[in-house]
């Protein structure tokens, strides 16, 4: 006789193609579509969210659950019904009629929102960041268990480990660490010179360096691709088909990083083992451990004298002119100049986290009620003065420069700091295993990977962030790795003292 | 109180929608994913077309087109109603399962037939043909509702109003005027230079004309994309989403002809109207119909010595090297040379007809029954020695040279040369409106693009071809323009008497 577990399987390759389907529309629209289609493609996609939607929430779906998770099922099993219910549990409650009204807010929210920072004219957009922020917040009432906050319930979609209480405190270990010693840097540190990072970089050739890059670090281009859109970011569609995006500009570290960036999220994915890919268990484990291998590519290492050590030679011969006459020390300056700006996505990496400090302030008051949409952009201007000692003047370089608030999400923002986090610690970690330097120096970058697959990535949603950060590390999360090395690492470089 | 058809409607946008997905996942495949993911991508398919056959073939949907066709409707509703109802009826009496089998077959079939193929080996793909002709002459004989032959049934698939008796008078039109001209040009014609056709032409060069061109004839590319794949198609989404590729290799008239092939057939699905797209109504009225408008532009117009009057500079500064001593009529000669070949795809266009002519003789002796798979090779053989005077010395310039027969299609080779014939006489009929060759030469191709839209392309499958032609021509259809046009052009290229 068929086990129930079959029947379930079967549903659930249903619901994973649309869910493939979905994303290759989305690939598509970055990567190739003609623009000229977007308004029907919006349909589309629209339609085949409803399929999905449908399939899901089927009744079919939950009694073919509920009749395997009745069996004997192996881990592997086990695990996917788990995901699979916990994704349905982000349903519960909420009325099919106010989903899919949310989902069309959204759709029309974004194209607000682009509209809104081109004119920069906040008040376009604001009424619909208050239908958003009235949806989130009915349907995190609705999926409130406990005695959580409003912007618990939201946080938990992308850490389960981390609620408000943990990130005040994480947050306020960066805060402190870090806004003095960010100004200190912009008092007391000595001058870096960056200018030859600008200038005419052929783009065949940034192509050629992001292709050899990602590979070099492991990215496998037999399962995955490296296309071009305006933003990079990677997706996929299961772990044989990891897909890459970066743009090409004049400053060569953009292309550089943005490269090592999505290539460390690619390897996530197709680190994820057979087993797992194409259900729910087969993912990231969460967002932060996801931006966690994306920046220990991008900065942990990839921002380090013994990565480039055997690199360089190869980097200044495709752009003689520029790097020609420059040594690799000035080379690992100028890629680590610290530069306070406005715009997150531009960040130096020791900035970076003050710029997630402000967006979670103001999501938690936002989300609680203490905060009115009206307010947001003076708070947020308040905000980085306080804490970069910069004030935006216009509404584009404040407010309005993230399109996550536009997308309906609220709580994603923590993730960016908290991977970071979970990275340095996962490097210290490391470091107590292997030379970590002495591989990055001999190019042999598979040692990393593979350590990195067998810790974290093959398992998928096995295990959460913080189980996987216990098992790693042998003990619990803690920010004083991230704090440390950004402290070490930029007071050396500015000549500051300790 | 909501009227049927909108029922009807919203279930048929879901059918069109998985359609979409399906025909992204394949222009996907070939143009971006990556080769590791392919036999998953295959499962991905798979499912996705079950999802689709599920929806398409439910109860729900023929009780919504039911209640819909019962009340009053618009013109363009009950077209839609009609073409649904005509997908349906080709599914009719076809159990799932046997539907299913043939699905798979037809998957292992073509990656059987591709290594086959390459170890020239027709007794690997012999069995697996016999397998897909017994389905398709099982299905035939349970679609097949008058006293038409099994290979009636399947032609009416793609050309409705062509079956075996009206082809046999077709072919053998084309055969006795044809046959003899080959051969009159083979044995007495003068000698055409076309080596400066082959040689050094970079893929970038190739592309950027490919793009002018394809823009110049009418292709609008705010609605449409050009890339690189390894064999050339088209598809779409949609009439604003429509999808060429080309390939580049080192005989330039190869990657000119196949862009405005492939372009002429995306001008036919960016003219189909708005109200039609995304129905069954909404696709070109016939594969033939839609070979005639892709050979118009790459034959009919596109080898014209008008056509290329006022592009022939642009050309030559493009390739200086190759073109640059080389004067209009020579070229025009080079790409209009007469050079019977083994391969049909790499036909000229007076000996294209034949290639066509032996594979409907094939087909229709063995749907019969009166031509068994083992003496396939062979017959193929004795009629390519017979017709074009040359004799297939392997399988794969052989029997094995088209992947048609591995996708278990027969019935579609008749449509490219009736695609010819259609379009010869709709140029005949456009010649009596408007001065084609001034229109050329002026560059006018706008006005050429506008007749056959408001001619052809806006109606989808509102009329069949025969329809089509009789009212832009004033007349039935008949191969006596396309013979015409054959035997004058090349009697005088190769300065034959008449």
């Amino acid at each position: 006789m068929e086990r129930a577990y079959e029947q379930f399987e079967a549903l659930q390759r249903r619901v994973m193609a649309l869910q493939a389907a979905l994303t290759l529309f989305e690939w598509d629209a970055e990567t190739q579509a003609p623009t000229g289609g977007a308004e029907r493609h919006a349909e589309l996609v629209s339609t085949l969210s409803g399929e999905y939607f449908r399939l899901l929430n089927s009744e079919e779906l939950r009694a073919a659950l509920s009749a395997a998770q009745a069996e004997t099922l192996t881990e592997a099993e086990a695990l996917k019904c788990r995901e699979l219910q916990r994704e349905l549990e982000k349903l519960d409650g909420i009325e099919p009629a106010d989903y899919e009204a949310f989902s069309g807010l959204r759709a029309k929210s974004v194209s607000v929102w682009m509209k809104a920072r081109q004119t920069d004219d906040f008040s376009l957009f604001a009424p619909y960041l208050e239908q958003l922020l009235a949806f989130q917040r009915k349907f995190a009432g609705l999926r409130r268990k406990s005695q959580a906050c409003l912007y618990d319930v939201l946080l938990a979609d992308y850490e389960p480990d981390f609620s408000v209480v943990q990130l005040d405190a994480f947050f306020a270990e960066l805060k402190a660490a870090l806004v003095p010693l960010l100004k200190r840097i912009q008092t007391e540190g000595r001058a870096v010179d960056s200018s030859f990072l600008r200038g005419d970089f052929p783009q065949e050739r940034q192509e050629a360096l992001g292709r050899r890059l990602a590979a070099y670090i492991g990215f496998d281009f037999e399962r995955g691709v490296l296309a071009v859109s305006e933003h990079p970011f990677t997706t996929n569609l299961h772990n044989r088909d990891v897909r890459l995006t970066s743009h090409y500009r004049d400053n060569l570290d953009s292309s550089l990083f943005s490269v090592l960036h999505e290539a460390g999220h690619g390897i996530y994915e197709q680190g994820i083992s057979d087993e797992l890919t194409l259900s729910f268990a087969g993912q990231g484990a969460s967002m932060g451990m996801h931006e966690s291998q994306s920046r220990f590519y991008e900065n942990l290492i990839g921002r380090s004298r013994a990565f480039w050590e055997p690199l360089y030679g190869e980097l200044q011969a495709s752009f003689p002119e520029q790097l020609g006459s420059r040594s690799l020390d000035e080379f690992i300056e100028a890629i680590n100049e610290v530069k306070a700006g406005l715009i997150r996505i531009e960040s130096d990496e020791l900035s970076y986290s003050l710029h997630i400090l402000i967006r979670y302030e103001l999501e938690k008051a936002l989300m609680a009620g203490e905060l009115s949409v009206s307010e947001l952009p003076k708070r947020w201007a308040d905000k980085y003065e306080e804490y970069l000692g910069l004030r935006p003047q216009t509404m584009a370089e404040g407010v309005l420069q993230d399109i996550h608030w536009a997308w309906g999400e609220f709580g994603y923002f923590p993730s960016y700091a908290l991977g970071s986090a979970f990275g340095a610690q996962l490097l210290h970690a490391m470091r107590q295993r292997m030379d970590v330097d002495m591989l990055l120096r001999e190019g042999r970058l598979d040692e990393l990977r593979r350590c990195l697959n067998e810790a974290i990535h093959c398992h998928g949603k096995r295990y959460t962030s913080a189980e996987l950060l216990e098992r790693f590390c042998g003990e619990a999360f803690t920010p004083v790795y991230y704090v440390n090395y950004l402290t070490d690492k930029f007071s050396a470089l500015y000549g500051l003292e300790k």
